[in-house]
């Protein structure tokens, strides 16, 4: 990360909390690590995101659906998906410091560091024989590599090291109250698996013919060891997953129409191209015959916003397996080779999972502005976040220009009417100036100013955030401007 | 409960889960007890009421703001709500059959018995005492009770009982991996103390006023012993709730005005005023003044469905004390009295809290109809949800009269349009009148059919929900009619 790129990242996450987007978890406690809070900007920005994610893939496609499964499960479905075996970080400990380690984490220190000391070809090689080993699982070879690099313990500074284990990163609770007979439950590690285990509650009584998907926005819990990088990996986070189902041997033509419609999703906002990429998954996850990422260019380099994964029959059919119950679909379409029905089968998936907080920060950073507005008379600038429309915490600011006079009560009389639609905020303080540059602050679209003229005429002057423009108009058609301003149909036609 | 309401509950229940709106969660696995999965009905449902709580709380005073803070949340705020050490049920072992109960349930089911039997008497005095025992908090007295009116385990039927202790409700988790060094975190139980903790930092960054409030939707979690009545009581559940933030002195006048407010915005809906009732405690908790509870008459009688509490200014001094910060608020208004501004403290909040839940189960409850339709000719029925049309589902259905004809693709035309305003749903197979009642059955408020006529003069037959009627209109006029409908301006005006 470089100096200036490492700057507009930490003054990101400082404006986040000034201006009610972001602030830390439990902040008067002295925080709780990994775990963030969204203010009153932030909810409604991320509001609006889900909003953008559900009317795209649920309003506008009359074969998906969306559900809302709890985050409490039967313990036994992440048996079945893999999660209680293999769903974990091989850890190291320090015997003298009792410290514990991503051994993985360690070994990629070790390795940037010898990249900065211009050894490259030691780090070539230890990035090779670290995958390796990831790849086999080989535990024993991981430490093994921890001791041949002579990696000491950043607390005790000796190289006094436990074997390395695997560690589980679901949480584990307990619940009921009957003396002994209290089970273990997970909190889910991802939203996905409810979808799977109600595919045919949802099939059969929503009468959905394949192919068809399920979407659903909500949370998932990981006990990540090194939780960092602000809201990018959390302990606590939101996903957006829809699953596809599909008639077996048509995933990789549904696979490439979703990775293309998912990236489009993202351009559809405005943000420049370059900015994304598609990356492929050489190692694919043990459930995927596919796998691609969308990544953006985050000021510490590309990072993964969104997953699009062809995960065949996988989970389906290990639900089977562990439920003991039929997990087919019934598919009476006739298929033209044997003429007759395709019949029973149980279906492919292809998935679309987004992070919603990092399309949060995505969102921030993209918009975030520090914009130098000196003219050859005066130093001047304004931080702005030039989010779309559709997104903006709220859609337009009413100033009343004095605060008498009347102007203050015709301000709030527009205001009353407008609020019945959008979200409005009403400000009398200081001079306009200064109440412009707060709203572009948190990316208000309009602003709109009742002077000594709405009195006699009703019009209004309305200022625009990106062009600063300022324009006259009637009073009366605030609704029509603001309503074309922050439609839907703008992101969604 | 009688038998016909008993039976309103069961159907409801069944049809819940028949047309997507609730399903058990978990149940190829037989299910996760108290805990539910909303189907792709119950989730626009839910999503629904979420909207209409959000912007009549905060679109509609600009004094409002909402948040959404994490699950998750320091240890210590736990202890300085009072949680880790009061928020307990009694429960009582029994050591034949090693069975947990509450102890007060155990009481409760044996007044109801006496009442079965007609000793009223022994029934009022049972309560009498169970009541006295509970305000203080004298267990021992409670086991007494059992063992003097001769309680007997259900399962091994012996009266082998233990002490009666207290049962902590919250879930706990152990989070992060450093060695002997992993914190016991919990689950919120209430969604409050998020807002608790933040309100200075949203205060700040919003320059908000005394007085003001911040709401918030989210998941909360009690480990309840005895969850029953579908999703009246759940482990996992869903809030809304509005801490509003005043001056010490003005709690009572702002405690009366969130009482009447919160009753309007049930009613509407159109609800049947008789159907509500307010319920003041008697009993208050440790840190209120004044309590009501707005309740609905439910099946299985008057409920809860929401409190408004006076909680003074308990938490935030607890807060306070707990984190050594300062949680005072600067009042910069001039008191009339003394001349001089009222300056620091720590203020009182008035809370309005809504369990979504039940609020759901309200919804569908109220809107369940068994209508006959019959005539002399022909018996008839039609199961109908009289839901709000800004709570509906779908907004719309439209059907082809024919798969043929260019009918499929016409009505599809018409769809293409209204779907990136409403959520639309398009449906060609079986009768008109068979595809009517499905879309009765889940409260879409309008079917609109499209027939050969569509093709000659591009008008179409929109058909209502309540009253059945139909009418012929252009399908040009369907984007105004619909959007009338549905327009959230009908709840909030």
């Amino acid at each position: 990360m470089s100096k200036s790129t490492d700057e507009l990242f930490k003054n990101v996450i400082s404006h986040a909390k000034e201006y009610g987007f972001v602030f830390p978890s439990s902040e008067i406690y002295d925080g709780l690590s990994a775990v963030y809070d969204y203010g009153q900007n932030g909810a409604e920005l991320k509001n609006n995101i889900k909003t953008y994610w559900w009317k795209a893939m649920v309003q506008m496609h009359d074969n998906i659906v969306g559900i809302d499964s709890a985050i409490f499960m039967h313990p036994k479905i992440w048996k079945a998906s893999g999660h209680v075996d293999g769903f974990s970080d091989p850890m190291i400990d320090n015997k003298d410091s009792k410290k514990r380690y991503r051994a993985d984490q360690l070994l990629e220190d070790k390795i940037d560091r010898y990249d900065k000391d211009g050894k490259t070809d030691k780090a070539e090689q230890l990035q090779h024989d670290m995958d390796d080993a990831l790849k086999n699982e080989d535990l024993p070879r991981l430490k093994e590599l921890i001791i041949e690099h002579e990696i000491a313990c950043p607390v005790s500074g000796t190289r006094n090291w436990t074997d390395v284990r695997q560690f589980n990163l679901m949480f584990s609770t307990q619940v009921g109250a009957i003396a002994d007979e209290s089970d273990t439950i997970y909190l889910r590690p991802e939203t996905a698996q409810g979808i799977f285990v109600n595919y045919l509650n949802v099939q059969k009584s929503g009468r959905m013919k394949i192919p068809f998907g399920i979407a659903q926005i909500g949370k998932a819990f990981r006990n990540e060891v090194i939780a960092r990088q602000f809201i990018i990996r959390m302990r606590e986070f939101e996903q957006m997953e829809m699953q596809y189902f599909v008639r077996p041997g048509t995933q990789k033509e549904w696979f490439s129409q979703w990775k293309e419609a998912r990236l489009k999703w993202h351009l559809a906002l405005g943000t420049d191209a370059a900015k994304y990429r598609y990356h492929e998954h050489v190692k694919l996850a043990h459930y995927a015959d596919a796998a691609f990422d969308i990544e953006f260019n985050f000021p510490f380099g590309f990072k993964e916003v969104e997953g699009i994964h062809s995960r065949t029959n996988f989970d389906l059919s290990q639900h089977e397996k562990f439920s003991g119950k039929k997990m087919q679909y019934f598919d009476p379409e006739v298929d033209p080779e044997t003429g007759k029905p395709y019949g029973n089968y149980v279906p492919y998936v292809i998935e679309t999972s987004i992070g919603l907080d990092r399309m949060f920060l995505l969102t921030m950073i993209n918009a975030f502005e520090e914009e130098d507005l000196s003219t050859d008379e005066k130093q001047d600038s304004r931080t702005v976040l030039h989010l779309h429309p559709c997104l903006a915490p709220v859609k337009a600011a009413i100033f009343p220009l004095t605060k008498k006079d009347g102007l203050p009560e015709k301000a709030r009389e527009i205001m009353d009417r407008l609020k019945l639609d959008f979200n409005i905020q009403y400000e009398e303080k200081d001079a306009i100036g200064k109440r412009y540059r707060r709203q572009d602050a948190i990316g208000t679209p309009v602003c709109i100013t009742v002077d000594h003229q709405t009195l006699e005429d009703n019009t209004v002057t309305i200022r625009h955030r990106d062009s600063m423009a300022q324009e006259r108009v009637a009073a009366a058609d605030l609704d029509k401007i603001i309503g074309d301003l922050v439609s839907w149909r703008n992101l969604l036609k």
